[in-house]
């Protein structure tokens, strides 16, 4: 686990939801977050806060700071971020989820930051803005209007993406060219079997199958089956 | 707009709540996605639909395409992503969201793809996902169960992010070296008016002037506020 993970905090600023608060809870744990607060939340319904959460994300709902005002919530912080859909003069985005997160994976492990979320109805005040190290704007078409849930996620979602944590993908591996020669060769010998040079020449044959290969990414697994349902032919035919 | 964007289609295959439904109408239509299609939903409770949708993305509600079966409403498309995070040797992922959106984007005009997404409650089957061209699976911490509308929304927001649509970020422009050193000569004028060259030489406090705003990534406004706080203070002690 990578050091700034244990410090990251998540602070929702007057959630008027509880449910909100739970799914926050449950993106947070998906994405390897651990620590919330919760600045006057309009309704602490615990109950509906952990069905949306999830048992497996109940610890984070159980250990969430619950704070009167902004202030005393962020005050112990070296870095904080907060999210904002409504832009302006006064308060220009410095970062996309993207951004952000890259730059809080490159802080070293003793800085302790926040990534701030403003209300469902109202979003960040200024004077939540003016707290504010950086600006964080979701990108979006048009149309803007992510809830509170939904933001929650793409940042968290970024956070994970950056820190090198992600699970990566399972990529076979790719035939080398001797394997493809001997599928080739195997094809041909099968193109014979079949009576296929009867009408047109071996190398004829040979170009087609070259070229409907190319760019298929074939990989060795790919390879061994087509051999083996060329053998079958073989063997199939010459019975 | 991208062309791509025109053709892609997000299914849901058997959706169990219709507020899933209608999140995940808000999540495309603040991703800038247009075609909906829904198989076999559980419960097209259109109130509940609309009221998670917004009226901002009721269009996407009104136009979308509600289906019997699976073969039936991917049939007319050229690629199709399905999404899981259930992984095994029958469904290794080959795609994260952030791959999978860049092939997307990457994809000539005339194909028309969709991503598939699972009922909340047992994702997608074996037969849905052998019908798929790519399978994609969102990086998670070792826990792993976001919601259908989380995984919409992570999707769609990687789309949106390849698409090169997203709105950049204001950058104000940095300082240059030319009106950094006309701020440095101003503050050496102070320097001197306020007596410190009495105690240091002027080299001394120019050379902390320096490092102190060295990699403070100073705008060309930075500077012309510092200068006009720097003309504040000569007018003052002259006066």
């Amino acid at each position: 686990m990578k050091p700034y993970y244990q410090n990251l905090i998540i602070i929702l600023h007057g959630p008027r939801y509880p449910e909100n608060i739970g799914a926050a809870a449950r993106c947070m744990k998906n994405m390897g977050l651990r620590h919330l607060r919760v600045v006057s939340p309009l309704n602490w319904d615990e109950e509906k806060i952990l069905k949306m959460a999830t048992h497996e994300a109940a610890d984070i709902v159980h250990d969430a700071k619950i704070f009167d005002n902004l202030v005393d919530a962020v005050s112990d912080l070296h870095f904080l971020a907060g999210t904002t859909a409504r832009t302006g003069r006064k308060r220009r985005p410095t970062d996309t989820p993207a951004t952000i997160a890259k730059e809080l994976a490159s802080m070293p492990a003793h800085i302790r930051s926040g990534i701030l979320f403003g209300s469902e109805k109202w979003g960040l005040g200024n004077d939540a803005i003016g707290l504010c190290d950086s600006v964080v704007t979701i990108p979006t078409a048009n149309f803007s209007s992510l809830n509170l849930a939904q933001s929650v996620m793409i940042i968290c979602y970024e956070i994970m993406m950056a820190s090198g944590k992600a699970t990566s993908l399972y990529k076979p591996r790719i035939a080398t060219i001797r394997e493809k020669e001997g599928m080739f060769q195997h094809l041909m010998e099968v193109f014979e079997v079949i009576g296929l040079y009867q009408k047109q020449t071996p190398s004829y044959w040979l170009q087609n199958a070259r070229r409907f290969f190319r760019r298929k990414d074939l990989t060795a697994r790919d390879v061994k089956m087509i051999r083996g349902f060329l053998r079958q032919i073989i063997w199939a035919v010459r019975r």
